[in-house]
């Protein structure tokens, strides 16, 4: 039995409570700045306000201002925060870090990439990046990736997931402390890999929910016949090309083909905010009116096209990257950043030659 | 404008006139036995019984007793047959081709797989297989996969395929002939990978809908919590599994990873007949409920996994495959053939070691 914290009570961090609690962990959930009401609800009776479902028994809870005090003692911390708050983290934790005098277990669940100074940087090692060098010795992180919707992790409900890390111990280390008979956990060492498919999946997945959109918007109805043979097309040029974006960014095109590239895409598609927001591009009403009418979700879509529009051109600048490539992620930039209407460009899917 | 023959008059072969007469081919339509109602339909209001659309203008029926009269002058044809009809089209087939003075494009939309004498064939190997020497000089087949329900078809929704031949001749053929603003057609000279992609993804299909069943079982309502989780990491393993499959046939492992796998296994998780068995395998009724609840639809997912097991176990006695490997097909197999309750072996999943 260990002692974790889990910094950042969002859906997922919180969910990840579920499997730590069950192998009979010491959990305590520290919010952030926006978690200040779940963690005020879970104080009072429990209830995760987000999720909806009641958290294991025997958990301690903590506002921010307490986190000196629930990171005492604690044998390693699951980072809950999203890709936004990953610079944060390291800021909050490089003062922990630097006093520690035994490196800190790290597991992060936030996705997304970021392109700095020309490189493309997955979020471990921009966590690490950002940390003071001497904090940065201490912490091997291990990201999380696969097909995990947190209200079903939070429900024991079946799951299977990929952790990488570029550190075989650091692996082995969270995957003996987190596998529950429900959470099943396979490793990965193919960091760049892994991180990329699980960044690209919420903008693929936005691109095969306009499908549904399109279809409703020509009268169509839900059901087994719509537009599905549209939206698998769809779904096969995201694997495509998150193969390409994966080798370009120096991952292994293996680590698509299973739990954090097909996998992942193919549970992100199953409704959620991101298949929503794609529904309401499909249907016409341009990118602002659906922005709206997603009344302040986080649309990490929208994050991670925009970096990608950037990587894109970092990679078509250094001549790694032909200017026809990858024309679906380009026309959901289009579509999703310039409120361009929808117009899928079919006939260049699937092609192999630069041009 | 040519002038071409559909041999097989049940949905798909019946959806493929809607883009060949768009291009303004002269189309005829022979039924096969099992088609004659469907044919008698179709000459009495032009409506298809099964499809539920009424087929373009200006199409010929025959019943099959005038299928000479039908070919006289075909400048090739369209074999809508379903794997069990392969066979049969060959001996059907055969004098015409024996007679005739030139080769016969040939376009086949059946999916399926055979093993012969130790030999993993794909259907339009199976074909010329089963013709006689003379007419098989006659002959270069070009199949068709990829995510292409006929429902959708039928209402001109863009749809993406792939071609596969060993011919590059016959492939371009096809595709200039058939190829329509809302029909993409792509080609591949991988015929086993692609054919076993085709063939492979009814079984898997069916194993991904088990998890609709199983959340119904234990209360679950549908919606974007479910089991989601697990049926994505079923859809992952069976893309791992199929890619196995593919190189242990002798085929390209990367037509997996586009629209004849990825692609056709998606468009068949919606819906459709596969899905609703495996539903009701998933649900714990066991097979023989199943299969009298599904009243008399073709399950082709039963006849692949029949033919699977006995290509598995040839694969095991020529020591190609581990005993380990492909732990989801033959749950499976034991799931739909044995009748066995559903006992997914997650922790066996995602497994490279044979053993």
């Amino acid at each position: 039995m260990k002692r974790f914290v889990i910094l950042g009570t969002g859906m997922m961090g919180s969910a990840m409570a579920f499997p730590l609690a069950d192998r009979g962990h010491e959990l305590r959930l520290v919010g952030t700045e926006l978690d200040r009401e779940i963690i005020a609800g879970l104080e009072r009776d429990g209830v995760h306000a987000k999720l909806g479902d009641r958290l294991p028994e025997n958990l301690r809870f903590f506002q921010l201002e307490n986190l000196a005090e629930a990171l005492a003692g604690a044998d390693g911390v699951v980072l809950g925060v999203s890709s936004a708050g990953v610079e944060w983290s390291a800021r909050t934790l490089a003062p922990f870090l630097e006093a520690a005098t035994e490196p800190l277990p790290l597991l992060m669940i936030a996705k997304g990439l970021r392109l700095e100074g020309g490189k493309v940087r997955v979020l471990p090692e921009a966590l690490a990046h950002a940390l003071p060098e001497r904090a940065r010795a201490r912490v091997s992180p291990v990201a999380v990736a696969g097909p995990c919707i947190a209200g079903e992790l939070s429900k024991r409900a079946p799951t299977c997931v990929v952790f990488t890390s570029a550190s075989e111990p650091a692996l082995e280390f969270w995957k003996a402390q987190v596998e529950a008979p429900y959470y099943h956990v396979w490793t990965s060492l193919d960091v760049v890999g892994v991180e990329v498919c699980a960044a690209l999946k919420n903008a693929y997945a936005m691109g095969i929910a306009l499908a549904t959109g399109l279809n409703e918007a020509r009268g169509g109805k839900p059901g087994s016949i719509g537009l599905h043979n549209l939206e698998s097309a769809i779904f096969a040029q995201s694997i495509f090309e998150m193969a390409r974006v994966v080798e370009l960014a120096g991952g292994e095109r293996e680590s698509v083909f299973w739990l954090p590239g097909v996998g992942d895409l193919d549970v992100t598609t199953n409704g959620g905010r991101t298949g929503r927001f794609g529904k309401l591009l499909g249907l016409g009403i341009g990118r602002d009116a659906a922005i709206e009418r997603m009344q302040g979700a986080t649309l990490e879509c929208l994050e991670i096209l925009a970096v990608m529009r950037a990587i894109v051109a970092e990679f078509e600048r250094r001549g790694a990257l032909g200017r026809t490539e990858l024309p679906l992620l380009r026309e959901l930039c289009r579509i999703a950043l310039d409120s361009a209407p929808v117009d899928l460009p079919l006939d260049r899917f699937f092609s192999r030659r630069p041009g």
